[in-house]
Parts: structure tokens; C-alpha cells; sequence
């Protein structure tokens, strides 16, 4: 334990993936007292090298800090690593990514333990933790008393980002940006499909492809606007009329170069039903509606 | 016509809907002298006060200028305007949305009537047009030589961004990346549908949203790099089995939410499809191989 460390909040953390390993990393870097546990003992030991206390159980991990984080592979593990251990006056703060309903559900089950429940959802990969120029970042729902007492230390591991006291509002906005991101990376695989076969270097189109969607990303800001307003018609300037009639060029491009449609047809289907249901004079905010069932 | 427009090279512009309209007007307003052809003429008179010449048929438009850019509906409608026109000698720029096999198909017959041909797809909403700042480009393909000699007039309504001699490369590259755009466009209706029930504010949410996607958008650069090597497991950080496994928490969230996962559903379909073909250590650019039949 190094002199810098005494002024650290100690703490525990359970479960050393390849993310739990990343942040006791950090923390250690950092000058944080970890105490660590994980099912499978070999992990830990690699840590104790870095200077982790390694506890022989999870009850004695809970025990030893007030402070205790949680990144197990899903909430399933959480329910079996927490169960018989004493959560009583803890703050517990679960990185473990989840549904809404299961952090809220983990939220509860904290309350009547005794402890106070922050609930994060981590918006990086192991290699960007602890290192504040990567945008690491961790969207935080649940007491936010508990994330003012430990920002600085949860501030060690990546940037952090209060989202609501609703405890599953960390792992909406978790699941809601990594769903838009799976959208974009669907449209982007079919883009390369479509140059797949011509004498087009995939190396030399990317910036292209970057570019644009980097310019088109902000257009969210304008359907936010929308749907707060309830006002779908106004200033459009590609209307969803004129959209919907641009499609078949689309399909047929993609018949042309031998690529399957499969992605684009969904949302292609949605923009008709809501032009078909009078749709036509908006843009494209309404097929928000039409998936919200 | 101004002093100026006499070191202008005159051009002729048959199609003046919305694209075409702000297409003469950018010109005019940089003093090229233009001519106009509208089937429906009511929309060229109302740039005659503008300083265009307005031509009487699409014929004698043609006639007026060595340059001839048509901006119409589509790849019919082009058909039927330059039908009957004397194409020999011109230099023809197609400024049209349609696909690549239209596109190599309007090169022939420009060929055979005698004409150089230049396509074009223009990566812009009409206020971007005749406006620097705003990004506006227009992908060319087809005769270099002929986006060489008019390159200074065609930069005067948007960037010009060469792509190939093929005449098809401009419309697979405007699909291509307005595919890509269509495929954020649907994770990001998603995403808005997912909070759509909650005490969220769309507009406090953009902004996290915009920057996520900005944020991945380079990832791309990978992607492109792996296909070009054929080497899609080198240095994974995230894996497709990771990935794959993480799916079910993004299906149950929908299904906790209550929106519909028809957006969301087909890209996982493939990513499990390349998982059970043996690409759990790759990244998730193989679906890029199973699109392209
Ligand atoms: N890796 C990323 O890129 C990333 C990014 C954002 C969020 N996350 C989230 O962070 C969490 C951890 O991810 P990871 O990458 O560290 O996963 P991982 O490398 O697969 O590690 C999983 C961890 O959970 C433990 N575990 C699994 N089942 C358990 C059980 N039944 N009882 C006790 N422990 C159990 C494992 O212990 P053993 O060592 O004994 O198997 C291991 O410590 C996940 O929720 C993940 O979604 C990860
Ligand atoms: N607007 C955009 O945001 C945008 C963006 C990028 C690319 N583009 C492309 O630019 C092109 C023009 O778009 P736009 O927005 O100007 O469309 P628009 O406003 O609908 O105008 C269509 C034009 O085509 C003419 N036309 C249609 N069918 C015709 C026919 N059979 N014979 C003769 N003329 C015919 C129309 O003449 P009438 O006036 O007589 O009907 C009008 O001049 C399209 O290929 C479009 O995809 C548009």
C-alpha cells in the first residue's frame, strides 16, 4: 500500500472478468485499497501482485469495505454471488450490464438488505478504463447520494453520467445507445455488401462512409425535437412521401449487386405503414411510434 | 446577365423540381449563364426573373449548351426528357438518382448518341446547395475527363468527390452510404421507442445518443481494414460470441418496454448465423460476407 492510498476510499469489488480485471487495475493505479473476489480464485491472485487484498468468499469481500461494485457476465451471477453475503449498510453499485427491470428489481432486493444501490452501465471496453481520453464513460441511475459520495472514486475508472433516480434508467440508456449502435452497424455491414464485389477498396471508402454518418448523426437532435413537440410535419425538408418513393432504388441496387435486403426492408416497411396511415407531409419521426407497441 | 457571368461557362438544366430549382439558382447566382427546361414551365418562368433563359423544349435546351445537367425524378423520367434530343458533342452530367446498372446504361446510349457522360449523386438536401459550409458534395463517376473540364462550375453547387470511371461507382456510393444512414436511422428509432414510455426527455437524450454514434462511427475503419485483409479475428477486443451473448439483454429490454424488436432482429439473426458458422473469435464483420450472396 503505497503513502497516496491512505487518502483513497478503500474498496471491494466482485467479479474479475475482463472488465472487473480492468477496473481493479485502475483502481489500483490509482492508489484505491481494493480488496477483490472472483468464483474462480486464479484471477484474483493476478491482481494480488498489483497490491488487491484477495477475499476467500464474497461474504468477506462484502464485509471488508463499504464501498462494494459488482461486474459479474449478467444479473443471474449477481443474484448467486450476492445471496448469503450481508449487504447491510453497504454501497453497493452494480456494473453489471442488465434490463431495466433487473436493476430495479436489484434495487429493491438492495433496499430491503439494508443497502443503498447505484445501478451503472458501462459505455466502453476493458482497454479504455482508466484512461480519461478514451471517452470511457458509465451512465449511473439509482441514489444519486451514493454516486455524489463516490464520484471521485467511480470518476477513477471512467467518466461518470447520473441518468435518474429510477434504478433502470442506467441500463435503458445502456441498451438504447448499443441498440442505435447494432442499427448503424447493420446499415454499415450492407454498405460494404454493396461494394463487396466491385473494384472498390473497402480501405479507401471507409472515410466516406465515416464521414457522412458523422454528419447525419445530429439529425437525432432535430427527431428529440419532434417527439417532445408531437409536431412530425414541420419544416420537413425530405418528406417521409418523397423518402418512401426513394426506396426503390435502394432495393434495387441491392438486387443488382447481389446483397440481400434483409436490413433494410424493417425500417423501408415502417416508413410505408406510417405514409400509408397519412404519414406522408412528416419525416421519419413516426416510425418511433409505430415500434413503441 | 452581369459582367461577370461572361467568364462563366453557360450551362443548360433541364428538371427544376426542388433539387433542380436550387441547383439554377446557385448557379445564376454565381453568374453562370443558364438555360432552363421544366415540363412544367410555370417552374422555369420563376427563374427567368433570376436572369435563366428559358428554354421552350427539352430539345432546344440541350441545343443551347455544350454542358447539359438534368436533375429529374428518375432514370425513366430521363428516358423520356432526352428522348428525341440531339445529344451529339455534349457533355452530358446526369444529376438523377438511380441505380448503378441505369447509370452504365445512360453512359452507353450517351456514347452511342455521341455525348460525353458524367453521373452524378448528390449527397445534399436543396438548402445545402450553392452553400460551402454546409458539406454538401456530389459523388461523380464516368468521365474524369469531363469532371476535369467543369469541375469549377459543378463546384459551385457542391463539392465534387470523383469515385471512378465506372459510371455506376457515383449511385453505389450515394445507395451505399444512404443505406448505412437508413440503418442508424432505424437503431436510433429504436432507441427513442425504448425510453419513449419513460420520464425521459428526447432532447436530454440527443446529445447522448449523437455523441455515442459519432463516437463508434470510426469503427468502420476496422471493418474496412479486416475486409480488405480477409482477417476478421486479429485483435478483437469485443467478440462475436460476446456480442451474441449480450443479445438476449437488448431483446428483453424491448420486451420490458414494449417495443417491437423488427429492427433489431435481423442483424442479430446474422451475427448468430456467423457465430454458428465458426466466427465466435472474429468481430462481427463476417456479416458482411453472409449479406453479399
Ligand atoms: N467486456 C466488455 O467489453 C464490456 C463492456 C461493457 C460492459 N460489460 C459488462 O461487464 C460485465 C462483465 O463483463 P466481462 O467482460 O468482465 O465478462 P467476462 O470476462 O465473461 O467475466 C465474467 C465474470 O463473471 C463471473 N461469473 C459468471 N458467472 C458467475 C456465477 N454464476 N457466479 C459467480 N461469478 C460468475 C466470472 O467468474 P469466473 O472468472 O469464475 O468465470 C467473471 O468474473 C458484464 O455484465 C458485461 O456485459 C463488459
Ligand atoms: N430533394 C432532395 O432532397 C434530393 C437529394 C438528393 C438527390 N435528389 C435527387 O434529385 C432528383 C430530383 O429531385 P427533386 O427533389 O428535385 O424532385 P422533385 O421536386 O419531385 O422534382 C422532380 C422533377 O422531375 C420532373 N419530372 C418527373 N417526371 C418527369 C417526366 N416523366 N418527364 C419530365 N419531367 C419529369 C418534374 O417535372 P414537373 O415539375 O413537370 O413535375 C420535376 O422537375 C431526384 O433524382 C432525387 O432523387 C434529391
Amino acid at each position: 500500500m503505497t503513502h497516496d492510498s491512505l487518502h483513497r476510499t478503500p474498496l471491494s469489488l466482485l467479479g474479475l472478468g475482463a472488465m472487473g480485471t480492468a477496473l481493479a487495475r485502475a483502481w489500483l493505479a490509482a492508489g484505491h485499497p481494493v480488496t477483490v473476489w472472483n468464483r474462480t480464485p486464479a484471477r484474483a491472485e493476478a491482481l494480488a501482485a498489483d497490491g488487491a487484498v484477495v477475499a476467500d468468499t464474497a461474504a468477506q469481500a462484502v464485509t471488508a469495505n463499504t464501498l462494494v461494485v459488482v461486474c459479474l457476465l449478467d444479473d443471474r451471477s449477481v443474484g448467486e454471488v450476492l445471496d448469503g453475503t450481508d449487504l447491510a449498510g453497504r454501497d453497493l453499485v452494480n456494473l453489471t450490464t442488465g434490463t431495466p427491470a433487473e436493476a430495479r428489481e436489484r434495487a429493491e432486493r438492495s433496499r430491503r438488505s439494508g443497502a443503498r444501490y447505484l445501478d451503472g452501465g458501462i459505455m466502453a471496453v476493458p482497454p479504455m478504463i482508466g484512461v480519461p481520453e478514451s471517452g470511457a464513460h458509465v451512465f449511473y441511475s439509482g441514489s444519486r447520494e451514493l454516486l455524489d459520495r463516490h464520484g471521485p472514486t467511480l470518476g477513477v475508472v471512467a467518466g461518470t453520467t447520473y441518468v435518474g433516480a429510477d434504478p433502470g434508467f442506467a441500463a435503458l440508456h445502456d441498451v438504447a445507445l448499443l441498440s442505435a449502435m447494432y442499427g448503424m452497424f447493420a446499415g454499415v455491414a450492407h454498405a460494404f455488401a454493396l461494394i463487396r464485389k466491385e473494384d472498390i477498396d473497402p480501405v479507401g471508402f471507409a472515410p466516406l462512409l465515416a464521414d457522412w454518418l458523422v454528419a447525419m448523426a445530429p439529425s437525432v437532435h432535430d427527431t428529440a425535437e419532434r417527439l417532445r413537440s408531437g409536431d412530425y410535419a414541420k419544416d420537413v425538408v425530405s418528406t417521409l412521401a418523397m423518402q418512401v418513393a426513394g426506396t426503390p432504388t435502394f432495393l434495387r441496387t441491392a438486387e443488382e449487386q447481389g446483397v440481400s435486403t434483409e436490413l433494410l426492408s424493417p425500417y423501408f416497411a415502417l416508413m410505408r405503414r406510417r405514409l400509408d396511415g397519412g404519414g406522408g407531409a412528416e419525416d421519419h419521426t413516426g416510425v418511433v411510434d409505430l415500434l413503441a407497441r
